[in-house]
């Protein structure tokens, strides 16, 4: 029942058609590589997410990651699974040539994650947050460190982790307390706690390798006193292999809502004479370095959402078409499937359109990330970040919410059986309910995109998106068809809201900050819904240009067709209404007592 | 940390003002109760959910119902607190003084069984089911039945149970396959499999009775062809204490995503000799009185979706009002409590705003039931039952879906924290998510509400709401202040945008009526956000009519107003939106090859 088809036939259209496949090819990092060679391996990685990661991803769930005197047990399958992982050299894709990477472009890696994701997210998050450690230290470490750690990690025989939240330091990480006490030989001895640390400890890897933030003795407070720390579970012995244990422990395992596979850890660092660290660049850049990298997590985040929505519908189809229950409403005697039921179809299609349209808006921002690194030209560079840095928020912040969505529509679709955990329904929402939350919240990513990437150049980067998106109107407007009509319509109105909104923050913000914010995270919402609808209507302008070529061509055609109206039909139309939240007046609300809520 | 306050100053409120205590109070049937007396049991039914539910919400959630060898074993302290719950006489609240009863009006029993499932929607399912089998007993079992059976079922010392879905039967009930054959004696074997039975088994009472569709030897098929009878877990003895084992048998109970204290059964009727059953009623008769009762049914679910919203609520603020994380956003270097945040009041108020339209809603709908029992004028009479037939499935199908909305929040505010489970927000979430699904999916309500409620009488139910809803507007006119401007305007809006779907709907069903159902939830949600919004506005108005009297009632009066206008701006804005996916063309989403999803 809850088997996964990696989703290649969308993907590739997307990569071709709407994310500009060919073009990245082409770009000077990746010359030489063609298109088809690409495909190739994300049709072999989308195998390994079927055939080896998708079987665990329920018995995971129910087995859990096991804590027993501080170490953690993996659930049955995943240590297998994470061998084949490295052994098939799928760790490294995203990481440089120099330690044994891959290189590929974001485009490929992007499609990758989303079907590992899909797949297993509990899974997923470990290579994710190795890959995060990598980035982090590619960019700052010193080569020393970089020759000791990288290739292993790159490889994947080590993982690393992120060692950033403590209690009291959650979404404000200037509030970290963790201390680092040099020592005589140019180390660091590490003292504290930290909480809710993915795969700080796991019985997958040989060694793992902790990214901590703390704070040197002289470091003034607040966020410009944080430093980061390479602090490895098992040092590193002459050879390059794991030598004596580091005082690093796993004090616990959290009990979650879901992703009960992937262990989420509560780490103390020196519950003796310290964990051994090393300074990772220069000291109380930390959390500079931290934000660098936090980017790309939120992307993979995003991209989390995505993928389970993805796996949520390919079940509640599949369910739909062969769960017998109800009469036709036109007539007939005979009972009938479910998706014959108009409600049944329009929540597939919801969730479906919404799903497409989170994979177009996933790979535009992976290839505009491969241009703003490798374009040659210094301009599209630059437009190319400036996009990229508007939509990550956006992104990650739209999808996830709009995965918990899709996982919840999943539910509805299988009725009374998708409430019983054995379905598997149930689990996707339990899964993807995280990634609201983790890597900053809803909230926080919609405090950045209004507080930072709106007001930092007053409006340019979205008002240059604006007109990018207003360019498909008239495209639109030349095509016939009922769908074309609609689409056009709800595009052009969700554009005239998204307008007014900006203007309204841009006008607003300035004189009270927290009344514009009051309205962040519906005008992230209107942002990420406009944006979706947007590369929905270029995806059935892309299908309709030319005479399918395949009855197979024809039909996803048609079926992108559908969608692409009725996200116009049942998402766009949400725009306006969206808009008129993020102008409304919050000044009651900002005022009342807190004692009174 | 989430203890439970029973909110019964709001509760006071909507009583008084909008949805008419005191008139219902002068009914014949409760001519003499006073409205001070009403609050008092109130305050004692808050009191009991607060003191001695509420305490088991989470140890129930964790340790969950056992089955062992066809027995099930209640959490610790739930035997307990049933059997308090039946000392102190609230199980019978809702039933006829004939047997035991108090027969107190709608509106009280609504109230109470909102604090009940706030406290424990795990629990409260127990009395609920027990009603509602009571309820249809009453209506048509015969005297004998009556007099053996509901004495011990209205005192609660014997529950009741349910027993329609069967595995092919969920939805569609007309598929039920579970025969009854006629004995000698006058009774009936019953031999079938039934699913989804909620309490079917448990060890709180000393007997279950089992209300069971099944089919007569000569019975039509389809709707017209299913009995119900009555089917005890012991046989009555002489003096009517429970006597020999019937052939009954709880053969599993389900591993469920929430209310895991709450024994969901699959129930094997006649594994032997045959289960022995009593008809009820009428032969082929079963579904009828099985409808009849499931209104009441469906109006406990939608109390249900309101009660979880303001246990999460009351959580969420707690939190919110004591978590210090982050500075506030126009400076000081401190941190702040999160609170102080604009996204975690309007996260807040969102939740609440949602909440108290509901708790307005379910209110209104149980004096318009009170009257429509027991009202001295026929036409008023008439009136109100068409009211409450009309709001019934708007009613289930919006607060169980805003229930949703609102649990997800409560997570939502509590960052990384409410991911983990012993939090207690993310076991709201779990719980309430069943609401939207049993007593039939918001599939099924929104298809009731187009293709009977509104299609039924030409939409004139509807329109006199419409009316109704529509005086509210000069009042709102008169008033001023800003947050009259702005609830005015929404409500307006709001009004056109249902008005204009309901008009399109009325004639796009005769003509197909899948075209109409395709936007039957879309519809449904649009008339329950109105109905909330008018509500609301009533609210608002009620709270400024005069002066307050204390500092209380200020402070009560002036968060009402800004919860009212936060409404009209974040929620009843989404009304326009929605008409305009009621209207939109479906045709190709239902044209789509089933193979192509």
């Amino acid at each position: 029942m809850n088997l996964y088809t990696p989703p290649l036939r969308d993907i590739q259209f997307v990569l071709r058609h709407l994310a500009g496949l060919e073009e990245i090819t082409r770009l000077p990092s990746w010359d030489g590589t063609d298109p088809e060679t690409l495909e190739a391996i994300l049709s072999e990685g989308g195998k390994f997410a079927a055939e080896i990661l998708a079987p665990l991803n329920s018995s995971g769930d129910r087995e859990g990651a096991v804590w027993r005197d501080g170490e953690v047990w993996m659930p049955a399958g995943f240590r297998d699974a994470y061998a084949a992982f490295v052994r098939d050299g799928w760790n490294g894709i995203a990481c440089e040539p120099e330690y044994g990477g891959h290189g590929m472009p974001k485009l490929v890696t992007t499609a990758l994650r989303e079907m590992w994701n899909s797949a297993s997210i509990a899974f997923a998050l470990c290579p994710a947050l190795n890959t995060g450690a990598i980035e982090a230290m590619s960019l700052c470490a010193s080569t020393e460190l970089k020759h000791t750690f990288l290739p292993k990690m790159v490889s994947g025989e080590w993982t690393g982790a992120m060692c950033l939240t403590e209690s009291q330091a959650g979404s404000d990480l200037a509030a970290v307390r963790t201390r680092a006490e040099p020592h005589t030989d140019g180390s660091y001895r590490i003292f504290g706690q930290k909480v809710f640390i993915t795969y700080g400890e796991h019985d997958m890897a040989a060694n793992i390798v902790h990214l901590v933030l703390a704070r040197l003795p002289d470091a003034p407070p607040g966020t410009k006193g944080i430093s980061m720390f390479l602090v490895p579970k098992f040092l590193v012995a002459a050879g390059g292999t794991p030598g004596a244990r580091n005082d690093v422990r796993c004090d616990s395992i959290e009990r979650k809502l879901g992703i009960h596979a992937c262990p989420t850890c509560t780490m103390s660092f020196g519950s003796g004479s310290g964990a051994v660290g090393y300074l990772v660049g220069e000291p109380h850049r930390g959390l500079e370095y931290m934000f660098i990298m936090m980017n790309d997590a939120r992307l993979v985040s995003g991209v989390q959402g995505l993928a389970v929505a993805e796996r949520a519908y390919q079940q509640a189809a599949a369910y739909a078409r062969q769960r017998v229950q109800g009469r036709d409403v036109v007539g007939g005697t005979g009972s009938v499937r479910i998706i014959a039921h108009p409600d049944v179809r329009r929540m597939l299609m919801l969730m479906r359109s919404l799903t497409e349209a989170m994979r177009a808006f996933a790979l535009t921002v992976a290839a505009a990330a491969d241009r703003a690194l490798a374009h040659p030209d210094a301009a599209e560079r630059a437009r190319s970040r400036s996009f990229v840095d508007l939509m990550t928020p956006v992104f990650k912040g739209w999808c996830t919410e709009t995965g918990v969505e899709v996982a919840s529509l999943g539910i509805q679709v299988h009725g009374g059986a998708g409430f019983i955990e054995e379905t598997g329904a149930a689990q996707y929402l339990r899964d993807v309910r995280v990634t609201t939350i983790y890597e900053g919240t809803t909230g926080i990513q919609a405090n950045d995109l209004v507080g930072r990437k709106i007001m930092r150049d007053d409006g340019a980067a979205i008002r240059q998106l604006l007109d990018l998106m207003q360019s498909v109107l008239p495209e639109l407007a030349a095509r016939a068809g009922h769908e074309f009509v609609a689409i056009r319509n709800a595009l052009g109105d969700g554009l005239q809201a998204l307008d007014h909104s900006v203007e309204h923050l841009l006008e607003r913000y300035p004189a009270d900050p927290r009344v514009a914010l009051a309205g962040a995270v519906p005008f992230l919402k209107l942002t990420g819904i406009v944006t979706g609808g947007w590369l929905m209507a270029r995806a059935a302008l892309a299908v309709s240009t030319a005479a399918p070529r395949s009855d197979a061509a024809a039909t996803f055609a048609a079926a992108k067709l559908v969608s692409a109206q009725f996200y116009a039909d049942h998402v766009l139309t949400l725009a306006p209404a969206l808009a008129r939240t993020v102008i409304s007046d919050p000044t009651g609300l900002l005022a009342l007592d807190e004692a009174h809520f």
